[in-house]
């Protein structure tokens, strides 16, 4: 290998280390959330200080519903789930025997919302199982490449969070692993997780459906199957990061009291950690709820974590962009 | 930047990233399975081949006892377990309230094997529960610092099959995500699995046992509590891969029946794909054995492997060493 073999490698790695010349979050208001998540990522990466951590151990978790991405009016993947209804019952009304069904082939997200957990749970799941999981994909793509949001008239996957994405690219030029950690299905988000935010199906964890693994047509296959196996909320999201990445995270991201236990593990490992709030107060430019909203409610987080020293990001003063799709 | 820091750089790149000028299997006898395994990965990483994968893509899966380490005469877990259960009953004898554990605390393989399934989980529930992870990890960390195999008379971790450890180390040299998928317990392996295999956390699946967040002494605490809460053996290899990793193998390697589902699921994929099998036929050096073992038995798999186009390795004439401890 000579010289100019040797200076064309170096070269590679400067553009694609990430030695970042230019603003990483520009996005970013300059605020003390800006500055506060630099300061820490400073800290844990500068080989001289005392609280670098190597790169193995850099985990930056984040859930994904109101934290990548929107959440509102309800869950997208519900959107997706009265979307899928309402085509089933175009080729097959008969498949309509529930309440929960019909309600979902009208569109009536508030009498499902009354139906509650279970009229959900039936939707999702008659809409989730009974197929495999490239079949199930297949699916969620060809949903994303067409459905448009009811109020913004974006495409979901252009709904994801500016600012966050930014925020996931800054992390892994300085060496971190991004991962979601949602109470959303993986076979789902792993449909758009890599395109919408770089990261890489084996770094999506979930909620997951039962899976069965069986032969069909002598052909080894994967089936979606009714119920749900896992349910990554709440206490799930640590005991799911313990089971699957076996390292407690530095970073946690949320937007939600379902983020709780995550964020709460996190920031208690020894050493710097950052615990982070999205803060949904942009009543202009998205939608301002917290404490009362039925998606996303968050209480518990804005009421002891800033004396737990989490950044609680504001939407309406830190953010300058929101939406991927308003760029 | 200047130029004598750039050439830094590069000289690092390809120190680390593996442009292997030196035999990178040198474990491995000159034949036709180091042949096959070589033109399998030359044929999925050059970028003229009409079958290169991208490096995204290349998921190589191994099984643990039995293929990247011993399991013979039992389980090292069970070992691990048996040991423990004797520490316990020094400490306090009362704790020996069933017969499987009497036979465990005395040492006696041969009575627990009675015992069956029943005794030998309740020996693992006993050890390996009503502690924190991280607990049970110093303890499972300080056994392998002291116990030795009753026939090598090597440390567990220096059982390692010294090829595996070579072919591992190969195939991250070209690009690929080295996962160990195990029946062993994750929180188990992980103890070792990097420092042996160079395998990080996040890569090791295996059965899990349920687990418990919540804070203890105010402090939050992932506890290891009695049960099962996922067996990662025969169909749940493939299951578990789907669910933690969202992508199906380019290679899977295994030594058991166990491995059956997950080396099927594997080689079915599009373009080359390489099922392996470790066949366990060195008398001298190991121990032979496999339709007829009560470990690792090995029958679907060496009847239909090769009509499958899997790769059945042989022990005894295929590696010149056998342990990594041995050189």
């Amino acid at each position: 290998m000579n010289l100019v073999t040797n200076l064309a490698v170096a070269t590679v790695v400067i553009a694609s280390g990430g030695i970042a010349y230019a603003d990483p979050l520009p996005s970013w208001h300059d605020t003390d959330a800006r500055e506060r998540i630099i300061a820490f990522v400073d800290v844990v990466t500068d080989p001289a200080s005392e609280d670098y951590v190597t790169p193995s151990d850099r985990i930056a978790v984040f859930d994904n519903d109101g934290t990548l991405w929107g959440e509102q009016p309800v869950y997208f993947q519900l959107i997706y789930a009265v979307d899928e209804v309402k085509e089933m019952a175009k080729a097959d009304p008969s498949i309509l025997t529930s309440e929960a069904l019909r309600a979902a082939a009208d569109g009536d997200f508030a009498a499902l919302a009354e139906g509650g957990e279970k009229a959900i749970l039936e939707v999702i799941s008659t809409t989730h199982s009974g197929l495999s999981v490239e079949e199930f994909q297949v699916s969620v793509a060809e949903w994303l490449d067409t459905a448009k949001h009811p109020t913004t008239g974006l495409g979901y996957d252009q709904m994801t969070y500016q600012p966050m994405v930014e925020l996931l690219s800054y992390l892994r030029d300085k060496g971190f692993k991004t991962y979601i950690v949602s109470g959303g299905g993986v076979h789902f988000m792993r449909v758009f997780a890599e395109r919408a935010y770089g990261i890489p199906s084996e770094q999506v964890l979930g909620t997951y459906s039962e899976t069965s693994y069986k032969l069909i047509d002598g052909q080894p296959t994967i089936t979606k199957e009714p119920g749900i196996a896992f349910l990554d909320d709440k206490e799930g999201k640590p005991i799911n990061i313990d089971r699957i990445i076996g390292k407690r995270p530095l970073i946690a991201g949320g937007n939600s009291d379902g983020d709780y236990a995550m964020i709460e593990w996190t920031t208690a490992g020894d050493g710097p950690r950052l615990g982070l709030i999205v803060h949904h107060t942009d009543e202009e430019r998205e939608v301002a709820y917290d404490c009362d909203s039925h998606i996303g409610r968050l209480c518990d987080g804005l009421e002891n974590g800033p004396d737990m020293g989490w950044l609680i990001v504001d939407m309406a003063n830190d953010w300058s962009v929101i939406y991927t799709g308003d760029r």
